[in-house]
């Protein structure tokens, strides 16, 4: 039938949506969240909401489908029900356990990147994936599905590099340094990385008190041709889309079965051929346990192999966040003074040496660990930084001190003498966030104690950072109702009493 | 922070939807599809969408807020992240594979009606309560929150009797026979029922095609009081609202895990005592199988006993339409013949007699079937019914031809010669609706041949019926695609060949 456009004015995230009266919604034949084809230009597809103040024979539409048409108010357009999805088929397929076809998997996740499956059918598929798990010829396919539904890089190399990190340490900023130290040895290492979700800075947030991290593919190409590598935000290149909507639901739900393809598919489309992935394990880390971290590089590296990237795993300490310091400039500081080799940041270095060097025998190196120290402290890894800086249009002599930090801070000391126990992840990152990171780049945490420190009464244990006076009272009240690290006795056998049914909360990490 | 309110004009379905600007969104620390709570007079929840196209400083409302909070276009009101519901935690518990106790589901089914869980969440805990399925203590719990959460229907009976039929099978208008049998013999019994979803006509549309169907909570009390029954469409009095979200999540998806607290919940707030459910069986009927068909009828009668209602089923024949006719105002037509005693429709009587007679000896009576069809053929049946009609608001003095069908007819005829060797309800169901049925309640299908009847070549086998010669072009159409009966003899063995990867179409009816 033919409704009148009405232009609403709003976006709705990009989802294509139509608002229809009850009437022609009836008259056509579809209820709310199923689907029409609207027909101008071209024919697309919309999914239908049902509004009681939309006029019989008008239809609100949406930003995206306003451009999408390039509609104008109060023309008539010709609206149908479409037709039948087939990708719904086939999730209803995985809906009663069947295993997915490579082909169906495309087609779903195509459909997903054109905008055709409502965030009912979306969570649905993501839900199912989760509970009936995914075996890893469907993470291959939907791996290969999301690579070819987005941008590819393509660079004239035989050998291309790369690290990961499934994330979910606080403090981790391994990367700046490791890139660097590949690149300084000659290889071209790509990276591209995620801004914070759930966490207290990504790798983009703290390259970005570094450098601009925001490129169109073009721009990447030409950074890579000057340094050998670079660090750039990979949201604004287009890669792998399908991913950003499948975050957004696993973000919404706090489960994430789509860890893999997400990790592979982004490498796959960089044309990643060497990659090492980190697996930080332990207390408040993604994977609890060493067993738990084998299994999952397992299935990483055999899907790997199975997409063409030689990928190895390194299976890290994450019971406390890496290095000092928490938060985008804090941290990128933090990294400065070590590549700079101002300061001596013993776990950061070691899992940055075993990171690189791993790459290195990866990439047919001897002594990768040794190989990667050497080009630490040689200032040949400062080096490279500085150039990166430049090619990505940052102060190649920027220092330390030259990074600004939020103004307002709040020292918390030890109420007693003893050790540090246990620093909890989770309790870290509320802080951190409370304190207004990662939209307040300055803002974070210091540490001064680490898990085995000795701490005397009214020692300083930590210092919180924060741009803002309210955030930082926000903190406090954060940190104040739970504690983030825990000072006693190594006798001290308690870890809480449960009396009455508690409520659980839990970890989750979304930033990949 | 402070935001100043736009009213958008547009209702979104009853979720209640702001849109912030990505960086107020940012600010406030939540992205699409978290919360925030809006304080004025009082404090709601609402789901956060962002959009580029409202100003910093800006918040779009739908109307579902702006009436929640009596809002003004332009004044500025509080909106801040709203506290992680519990709710949301007990869904992901359910998403790792723990059963959920009595006081998470309360909590969940709560926020469902009060709109505090977006689609994406609600999708996820539909989906898991379909593959991890429910066991018999969450769906009791299930039942018991959804009733908890709507209207009750307060009659002062110690006995109630009801029927229920899962559904399934196209043309069965047995409700508007057994609920005048039922209570011509002085027993109480509040129908309830619904609007067609997927179906060609639900027993509400057929009702609605002999009298009005639509009345508050307290004129249906009326109407009982008067008729000692009713059969009323459920949806206007606000029985288990929770369900009307879930049938919305669940009729996207194509499954229905909650079938059962559904039907339940509906019968226990209406204080049902004694029930009998239909549970029709075979080729395109819910239940595939009479042995699938036991197995849901030992569910439906512990979650009876459990909810205090004592509960019988009945398996019976799904294999082809019920009686000749499909459609509302067919369906309404046939049904009044066979009471009247102008008709003998065989199956449609037997089906009749078997429920209404399996009711009665649930409520203690001795040969049910034989008082049913005493009643049904004595006349008491047809005066009861227009006793309801009457107490309803009808012409209580209706006869078949009084009620109108639709004026353009197609007569479908017999290619060959042979038997009908089955009838697709799927097919039934799909030339139906193109038909225009339910929403033109004229339109609809009469059956000359039903399965073993012999044919002969040119025989009309079914004619379909519509109010409108474009939707009668759209059911011609639809049937010569995909016939709807097969004719042939005995010895054809070919159901289909299958040479490449099929679709696969299947049945799904959310009906009931």
């Amino acid at each position: 039938m033919k409704l009148k456009v009405k232009i609403l004015g709003i976006d709705s995230g990009g989802k294509p949506f139509v608002f229809l009266n009850n009437s022609d919604a009836d008259e056509i034949n579809v209820t709310a969240s199923e689907r029409v084809t609207l027909q101008s230009k071209k024919t697309i597809s919309a999914i239908v909401n049902t509004s009681s103040t939309i006029e019989k024979g008008s239809m609100g539409i949406t930003e995206e489908i306003r451009k999408s048409l390039s509609l104008k108010h109060n023309i008539s357009i010709d609206v149908e029900v479409a037709p039948f999805p087939k990708s719904l088929q086939f999730i209803r397929n995985k809906l009663s356990g069947k295993k997915l076809l490579s082909h169906e998997i495309k087609e779903i996740v195509q459909d997903i990147v054109d905008g055709n499956l409502s965030e009912t059918e979306i969570s649905a598929f993501v839900t199912s994936l989760h509970i009936d798990k995914l075996d890893l010829d469907e993470a291959t396919s939907l791996s290969q599905a999301m690579v070819d539904t987005g941008k590819i890089l393509q660079i004239n190399k035989k050998i291309i590099a790369d690290k990961h990190s499934i994330g979910g340490v606080p403090g981790d900023k391994t990367t700046l340094l490791v890139i660097p130290i590949i690149a300084a040895e000659g290889f071209t290492i790509p990276k591209t990385s995620s801004r914070a979700i759930t966490s207290v800075a990504g790798t983009a947030d703290r390259a970005e008190a570094l450098m601009p991290v925001e490129f169109t593919m073009k721009k990447m190409m030409g950074i890579i041709e000057k340094a050998n590598g670079c660090i750039v935000w990979g949201g604004a290149i287009d890669l792998a889309p399908a991913d950003d909507i499948f975050v957004k639901t696993e973000f919404s739900l706090h489960i994430d079965p789509l860890l893999l393809p997400s990790i592979m598919s982004k490498k796959k489309a960089v044309g990643t051929t060497h990659l090492v992935v980190d697996i930080p394990t332990g207390r408040g880390s993604k994977m609890k346990t060493p067993g738990e971290a084998d299994l999952l590089a397992r299935d990483i590296i055999e899907l790997g192999k199975r997409l063409g990237i030689h990928t190895h795993c390194v299976v890290t300490f994450g019971d406390q966040p890496i290095g000092n310091a928490v938060g985008p400039a804090l941290e990128a500081r933090e990294a400065l003074e070590v590549i700079t080799n101002r300061e001596n940041i013993p776990d950061l270095i070691d899992k940055t040496c075993n990171i690189a060097g791993s790459l290195f025998e990866l990439l047919g190196k001897k002594n990768g660990y040794a190989l990667a120290k050497k080009i630490l402290e040689s200032g040949k890894a400062e080096k490279k930084l500085r150039e990166i800086i430049k090619a990505q249009g940052g102060n190649p002599k920027i220092m330390p001190e030259d990074i600004p930090i939020g103004k307002h801070f709040y020292e918390v000391r030890s109420e007693k003498s003893g050790q540090v126990l246990w620093i909890e992840n989770r309790l870290v990152v509320e802080v951190g966030r409370a304190a207004g990171a990662p939209k307040d780049k300055g803002a974070g945490i210091v540490f001064a104690k680490k898990i085995g420190d000795a701490v005397k009464k009214g020692d300083i244990i930590y210092t919180v950072y924060a741009e803002k006076p309210h955030k930082l009272e926000r903190a406090k009240s954060a940190l104040l109702t739970q504690p983030p690290i825990g000072i006693g006795k190594k006798t001290d056998m308690l870890i809480h009493m449960v009396k009455e049914s508690p409520t659980v909360e839990r970890t989750f990490v979304i930033d990949r």
